[in-house]
């Protein structure tokens, strides 16, 4: 049996099962980040690794300042989906020795960009030589203050969806140039009280069924703010979007309307959490398949 | 210019020139680890990453749970050559989709072995698909004692250096199967004072220029503990010993030798730091060359 044949969330399952854990560790796999610390701790430490490959999410003639940028960003995005702020990061790189060293300067360059513009320390990495694609693995730490971390899985029946920004159409440069939300998701858990948030990654088709299914809920969706150009179809399946997906309770929903003060960035209703868990799925991008 | 015209060090050292950081890194990129905290801290975090990549570091036709395996233990080994334990480990896994579910699943069942061997939780990780080789890229956190913490730097003129085991021929299995030295450095780091300590992963001539360099030192090396069958060359520049490499005082030395208690792995003094940097290079591995 080949991966491709069992779908990436199936692998992940079966993965995950049965892994190590200890006392320290709060959440594990399964949401945007882990969790660790102990449970009376003022502020929990969350970790996070994430990857980009050439021939998968960029091409080699891409601005390697960009890929840089992206390999960080998608980190700094995950911890910011729990409410939290990045540290320190760890960079692996495995580069080809045929490649010119403009393009892997270029590469450092996005990354001490994008650490700068998110307050990220760089404390180390490795660098090894590929046999194929240009590799970058980033690991990420950030902190969270106890009372402010997001889970996936706190969503409740009759929770109104939230989305940040456009959805659709990152290939044409979003996937690139993303902007984490940290500022956004710091002002959101310092005055709402969220039950559920991730960053949508996969698109909104496959990342909304797992927010709903951690939450032990089914979901409705409505109208979707669709990037220009682009169909509620590519605004569910495109993926890489990088826009904040949460839960609030039909109460903090109408607050958070009135109060939401970042002009330039729209915040949309797209749905509900439901008690009814026959509708839990929608198109999103599977890695494996 | 290609990056094969350049080498790793200087690589590495282009790399690393002005990253940002932020007043908890109190070690960057230089050291096994990176070492986060406040200098008034009891205790420090230790952050590490590293890679194994199909074709470099093991032939796609070896066992996956050996690869799962030393996937971790060269991280376990960074932590304990910073004197640390491991706690929370980061799992990044790039796979071709048509690779066959059963070596998959070995790979993470040799992750789970050596992380239940050495007490690491594996907090999270992320799954990709590879248009190329299988990459399986770690990341690893640690606790240790600020007085307990030993860097590369510390070393003294006229210290004594030591290696743990035997050097060379780890190709024959032993860079599959090797046993990060944690109960033997956190003996060291109890019971003796060490000015300087990593671990030997491009092997003796690679790695102790680093050492010596780190500390201001030259060296001088003697007899070599060489592995059954191994050239003193082998034992210099083979690599991936994954044994101990440190520095102590004269006086420190003499106590150690008889104090030693882990009867079936031998200490071996090797060489001294010397006040004369001239001799600073030996051979060893080079992952650009």
């Amino acid at each position: 049996m080949k991966l491709s044949d069992l779908g990436e969330d199936a692998l992940v399952a079966r993965w995950t099962r049965g892994l190590p854990r200890n006392a320290t560790l709060l959440v594990g796999p399964g949401d945007d980040c882990a969790v660790v610390g102990r449970r009376s701790d003022a502020v929990w430490t969350l970790l996070k690794t994430d990857c980009v490959i050439e021939g998968v999410h960029f091409a080699g003639e891409t601005d390697f300042a960009r890929v840089g940028w992206k390999a960080l960003a998608r980190n700094v995005s995950d911890i910011v989906a729990m409410g939290g702020e990045p540290e320190h990061a760890l960079v692996t790189v495995a580069f080809p020795p045929g490649l010119d060293v403009a393009k892997a300067d270029a590469l450092y360059k996005g990354l001490r960009r994008c650490a700068r513009k998110f307050g990220v320390s760089i404390a180390g990495g490795e660098t090894a030589r590929s046999p194929g694609p240009v590799f970058v693995s980033v690991a990420l730490t950030g902190r969270v203050e106890r009372g402010r971390c997001v889970l996936r899985s706190g969503g409740k029946p009759g929770d109104v969806l939230f989305v940040t920004g456009r959805l659709g159409g990152s290939l044409a440069g979003k996937h690139l140039d993303f902007l984490p939300r940290l500022r956004e998701a710091r002002w959101l858990t310092e005055h709402f009280r969220l039950h559920a948030m991730m960053d949508l990654s996969d698109g909104l088709g496959a990342d909304l069924p797992r927010l709903a299914k951690a939450s032990g809920c089914g979901f409705e969706l409505g109208e979707l703010p669709c990037s220009p150009g682009c169909s509620h179809e590519a605004a569910l399946g495109d993926g890489e979007d990088f826009e904040l997906l949460f839960a609030v309770s039909p109460r903090q929903a109408q607050r958070l309307e009135k109060a939401w003060p970042f002009l330039s960035l729209p915040l949309t209703r797209v749905g509900v959490l439901t008690a009814n868990r026959t509708r839990t799925s929608a198109h999103g991008f599977d890695h494996f398949a």
